[in-house]
């Protein structure tokens, strides 16, 4: 045995976490909700290592300016590299391209583990966190991703969370493309700016349009005001470039008016209705409009409207750009396809500010944001945000085959999707019992033989149960039992044993009864929910006990 | 999108490998039975990282030679060595020694996940693998050993392992070490010579006793003969050290006499009664053996009797090493412990032979064998062998806390079990029914919309469904739903939405007649399996045909 001063220090390295029973109990009741909804969808699960080629994983993460770009990598013995995966999307492209001929396509499947970030950990934010993924392969159609956002939405309702209180917001980044496009920041020279942009657009959320601005230009310091907490670079736009992407991130507080886009001949003639909310009460617009909110809904149709208008004020031109313009439409596809399948902008919408962090996404991209006002990771209430999201990455399984492979997927977080859950009281795991203990008053072999077979015969009734296993006093095993919350204690000491019975003790009935009575002689005298009972009728007594408890919890109770 | 010259290959490194939907619904069904056992006993889940500090895991792994010890490990950015788990027990030590204080003591806890080795992959050998452990620290009885053992009696049985097809072996390291002091390999200066001995012992289930042999003198060649496969090198012992160790590598053969060992007064003066099972069953033996025989069981008391004699013969002097003494009186604690609930040694065996491979152990070890004859990763029809398998490791958690923190705890390989169950018939996973799909006629948003309408009404009727979502004509579309495995599938055309209807495909009725009909002008004539029903009775109609199929599954039909 080591002596203390050489031992080892007990301690986990920054970011990563131990889970503790309810943590566990509470990720395996959701993702049981989650995977419900996938199967439901015709998803079959498959899952790949944690460990890849680094090759195969391709360079997407955000963290693009650290030495591993956020990536933990090593060598194997043949000197080639390998990597933690750091998300579930790119292995999943790995064996797609893989498998592709023996696989049916388009190709549905799930899956469910830990990635790994190397990035500076912070509160709510870990080097090792899981996620629970659906993706769907070897389609272009943005039917495809709209039933992505639908099946999000399915997966919200599941987990009991009330329809108003999430939305699944879609965009395309191809739209947002068209626009940084026409602020000058087109072309392969201009892809990491780019990504700068997005990822500061992505923050809306968090820190709100003025925050972004100064993301979007000089930078940012993080307390808020200037030499407060880090400084964060800025993407360094111009006054005139950041004004032209500012009604995207004001898109959330435009709710006043709807504006409709009524299509002209032409991508470059789009001829705009603006509507109040009032008019649109009293269907004061026109029947061309009203052909558009019928095709869409009120909601999407406007949110498609202003994103044509945004476009069209900042001089996109779709012609020199179709791109863009295909991006819109197919938006617009998606949003019809929802309002078609009677999923409204309640639980679909369309949002130009969604962004998505990754580099891959190549087309639809979309977010699950809850709604609610809850404590988040770091203890503050907070309207909680976005929960998992993902998009169309067109690219990924093509790196490996050399021929276009569309594909789309989301991901969800799943700590953050739990811790959310909890705090909406929609995870509750109180069903789970603490184990019956059975003291060990005897500790000659054939005594503990004995309390053996007492749990022996709890657990093939069903009763989950354990004999203590270890050295203490009677005091302390049932501050042992009282430690793990059990229902019920068992006695057997010489005495009983010589009489062929055993004391059962309800601790629950005990501890509130303790709470009632203030006085400790009458305590002692009342000897309160303790029966002694003949060793047959052990596993009996001990149910009614259980049965018991759990009526009174069933009524509030206890 | 990468030109076919520049793709990157999709591959997965040698030593890893994608799970598949079956794998996966195996292993779940397989674990939730596990987990059952576990918390019927008491064990709460707790789940550590798999990334730790390389000092916290300690280094107990069989590899030794190799530079990294059989460890992934990697440099965090403030230069502290990091690795991934290479089984769940060390950062088990891990964890209680930083919670030490706040857990209830002892603290039983379970916990799966995947762990790595880096390795020489082979077939059935991976270099990622999951593990299913349950442990209990802070007690330094074998009343805790004795449940682990008989737990896993339990998990087999609960898994559906008959009695008799398996059984869980128990041996004491210090009774081995015993003997290896006996022949000279005691004291630190041999730690590593002993662990060669061990890992030559542990080899005995593959290698039957003669290969032990060899791998206890000069060494082995993997092909059988001189020259054929690999060398491996030997632990070098003398032909009188390998002839001491022979008993212990013959007892499963030794199932003639039953040997009885009738304690004297002191360690080192036993008396032996040797029964032959005639004698046994004619109780021809003395009442002193008989007296051990009610608190052993027959044959563990004999077990017990072998052991003690292969100590006695080689000249092992117990008082010169109460360890050794210490550790077959824990040996006779367990198999009374466990005789006296009723778990006979057709569960839980005393074996001198078993030693597990991990040198952290310090106590009793005990492993989980199959004893049917299956097929194992490799295909061959072999007795299975080991499952799982644990053992006490008092050392573990002291070197964090320079207190004694006894522990005990096993692990079981899960893809090894789940190989197994399979084989045996046990993990049966066709209840899992491929999604009915609703094929795509028409592709313009709104009839998309009708489509997805179809699909979302299935769903809420609780029937896996799908809309197809690539771009096949319908012939196309069939071949996919059949290679899915569907059950169903739903067809509306332009003519069928004019009269409200559509077209429902029994694919399995339809693949039966079709293996049945020789004639295909008889075939195109009878359209089996197939009904057109009003849109309104889609639901309804569908469900009667899964009904039907599943009727004729239990029927063993189809």
């Amino acid at each position: 045995m080591a002596d203390k001063s050489e031992k080892t220090k007990a301690r986990l390295p920054r970011g990563f976490a131990d889970r503790s029973a309810d943590d566990i109990r509470a990720v395996e009741k959701m993702m049981a909700t989650i995977r419900g909804v996938y199967e439901l969808y015709g998803f079959e699960p498959v899952e790949q290592p944690l460990i890849e080629y680094t090759d195969a994983l391709g360079k997407f993460l955000p963290d693009q300016d650290r030495p591993n770009e956020g990536v933990f990598s090593f060598q194997d013995d043949d000197d080639q590299w390998l990597s933690l995966r750091y998300d579930l999307t790119a292995p999943t492209a790995r064996f797609v391209a893989e498998n592709y001929e023996r696989l049916p396509k388009p190709y549905r499947s799930y899956r469910s583990g830990w990635v790994f970030r190397n990035e500076k950990p912070g509160p709510g934010r870990f080097r090792q966190f899981m996620q629970f993924d659906a993706d769907t392969v070897g389609t272009p159609g943005v039917a495809a991703d709209a039933e992505m956002a639908m099946m999000m939405a399915d997966v919200m309702e599941a987990l009991g969370i009330k329809r108003g209180d999430y939305v699944i917001r879609v965009n395309n980044r191809k739209v947002l493309d068209g626009v940084l496009e026409a602020i000058g920041l087109g072309g392969d020279e201009n892809a990491g700016r780019r990504l700068t942009v997005l990822r500061a657009i992505d923050k809306l959320d968090k820190l709100g349009p003025d925050g972004v601005k100064l993301l979007l230009g000089k930078g940012r310091w993080d307390g808020g005001k200037e030499g407060e907490g880090d400084f964060t670079k800025g993407a360094g736009l111009s006054e005139q470039s950041i004004s032209v992407l500012e009604p995207i991130l004001l898109f959330r507080r435009n709710a006043e008016t709807i504006t409709i886009a009524i299509e002209g001949d032409e991508p470059n003639n789009p001829r705009f209705e603006e509507i109040t909310r009032d008019q649109l009460r009293t269907k004061k617009h026109s029947d061309q409009a009203q052909t558009i909110i019928d095709a869409f809904g009120a909601e999407n149709a406007s949110a498609l409207g202003y994103i044509r208008a945004v476009f069209f004020k900042v001089g996109g031109d779709f012609s020199a750009n179709m791109s863009s313009y295909d991006g819109y439409r197919e938006l617009c596809d998606i949003a019809a396809m929802a309002h078609a399948a009677e999923y409204g902008a309640d639980r679909v919408l369309i949002d130009p500010s969604v962004v998505r962090g990754l580099e891959y996404y190549t087309g639809p991209v979309y977010e699950a944001e809850l709604l609610a006002e809850i404590p988040n990771e770091d203890g503050q209430i907070v309207r909680f945000g976005s929960v998992g999201g993902g998009g169309r990455y067109d690219g990924l399984v093509s790196r490996f085959r050399g021929e276009p492979v569309p594909a789309t997927g989301f991901s969800i977080g799943v700590s953050r999707l739990m811790t959310a859950l909890k705090n909406l009281g929609k995870l509750d795991t109180s069903d789970v019992i603490a184990p019956v203990v059975v003291l060990v008053m005897d500790k000659d072999t054939e005594s503990l033989g004995r309390y053996q077979k007492m749990v022996a015969e709890l657990r093939a009734a069903g009763i989950r149960s354990e004999m203590y296993l270890g050295g203490a006093g009677m005091k302390a095993q049932l501050k042992y039992a009282d430690r793990r919350g059990s229902p019920v204690a068992i006695i057997q000491g010489g005495d009983e044993r010589a009489k062929g019975e055993v004391q059962i003790k309800d601790l629950i009935e005990g501890a509130r009864m303790s709470a009632e009575i203030a006085d400790n002689a009458e305590w002692r005298a009342a000897r309160p929910a303790q029966v002694t009972v003949a060793e047959s009728e052990l596993v009996g007594e001990v149910g009614k006990i259980l049965a018991a408890q759990a009526a009174d919890r069933a009524k509030g109770g206890a």
